[in-house]
């Protein structure tokens, strides 16, 4: 008998955070695959999940995710070899009838790492069974942080990557809410065009969400580069209340 | 001492997918507020909270939300009254020194009806104490259920409600993931430009995600009257993977 692959979203930080279904399902699988990134990714993963089960004696897989760089490079041997060897370590236990739950920082949907391994997960074991289990995106975690809705009746909610390249003035035209993952790298080219439609107001900064070092920040044209983090979210609501239908 | 406002989100149905912070929550709250509409909103969040909790002898404030023209209804006394009502009987609370939790299906920043009465209760209660609990939105457990991603790398999500009255193509154009919430009521009407799109095969239908009847279509060409449902998702991938950067 096969075992199980888990894709397991262990929130954005908070372990109480965690729901219920992932506790059930971690504080039985006996391997874990984490992701490890450039940043401090894989150890805060294992620390959250750490807090709310006993990992003692489990056997950890890691996973090997260079944080950029991870599309378009084809001809990259080094990342295909490190991915080969974690999608390899996977099948081959779940192969001899163990489970594995494969974790993630927030929601496995929201820019998850894992699907980057989905495919060949998939190439080299046609019929693996898999599970997704969401978890409590970082989204929705700075949202409630800030004490905000995303959207409401007919307002439209778009998502936008710090490595977005497109036009972000047609987003913020459309949009009633625009939700800037990871912005600390691209913050500097984006505060101009806030300030220049009048919407630097509008905004609220969540670094950290929910973590012990969290910073919330409702006045961005005051932050300083000690605010900056990897794990930051800008959410902008384009509209003022008396514009709103 | 004045109690305390807990909007917790209770995730999309599975009751597994509380997460241990809202079980924590509602098991000392004495007093649950449940919104209540044209839908089964209201017996469906109390039966998922009532799976997980004991709700023996619980105070429980229905909050009156006609689903439809819950906006731009200046006019609608009736509506206002309610809604008063409700504001009163939350503050009368909290004013009594009772914490009082606000349940919403999903998560309280995505489309939840609470924040039709948040600016009434910090009117009535400027200093109100109000946490906010993410909970598992429909939009992350529906992709669980899909088995897919939303976004990764440099994707970019668009979240569109049901009412939405603008140009949907340019939205698929632009987006590379879109996702229509409550779609059942709309599905007629965005059929055909998925197929002049040649988008009929990138789409994946969910109703009632994670629930014991929930339904998953792939073929969206073959769905049928009985398949749509007031908790219905439909999740349009723009680009063939053959395009993706």
């Amino acid at each position: 008998m096969n075992g199980k692959l888990y894709v397991i979203g262990i929130g954005p930080g908070d372990p109480e955070l965690l729901t219920l279904k992932a506790v059930r399902i971690l504080q039985r699988v006996p391997t874990l695959c984490v992701p490890k990134g450039r940043e401090e990714g894989a150890s805060l993963a294992l620390s959250i999940v750490n807090q709310a089960i006993n990992l003692e004696g489990i056997d950890i897989i890691e996973a090997h995710f260079p944080m950029r760089k991870t599309r378009g490079t084809g001809n990259n041997n080094e990342l295909k070899e490190k991915w080969s060897a974690t999608v390899e370590a996977i099948a081959s236990r779940i192969e001899q009838g163990t489970d594995v739950a494969f974790i993630t920082l927030g929601d496995p949907a929201i820019y998850s790492t894992y699907f980057y391994l989905h495919e060949m997960l998939l190439e080299r074991m046609p019929e693996l069974p898999i599970e997704f289990v969401p978890g409590i995106s970082s989204v929705t975690a700075t949202a409630a942080r800030a004490g905000m809705s995303l959207g409401l009746g007919d307002e439209k909610i778009a998502i936008l990557p710090a490595t977005y390249s497109g036009d972000i003035r047609a987003v913020l035209a459309e949009f009633d809410t625009v939700v800037l993952m990871k912005v600390h790298s691209v913050l500097e080219k984006i505060l101009p065009v806030l300030t220049d439609l009048q919407l630097e107001g509008n905004c609220i900064y969540v670094a950290r969400a929910g973590m012990p070092d969290e910073r919330i920040i409702r006045d961005i044209a005051k932050m300083t580069d000690n605010d900056l983090n990897y794990f930051s979210i800008l959410i902008i609501k384009t509209r003022r209340p008396h514009e709103r239908s």
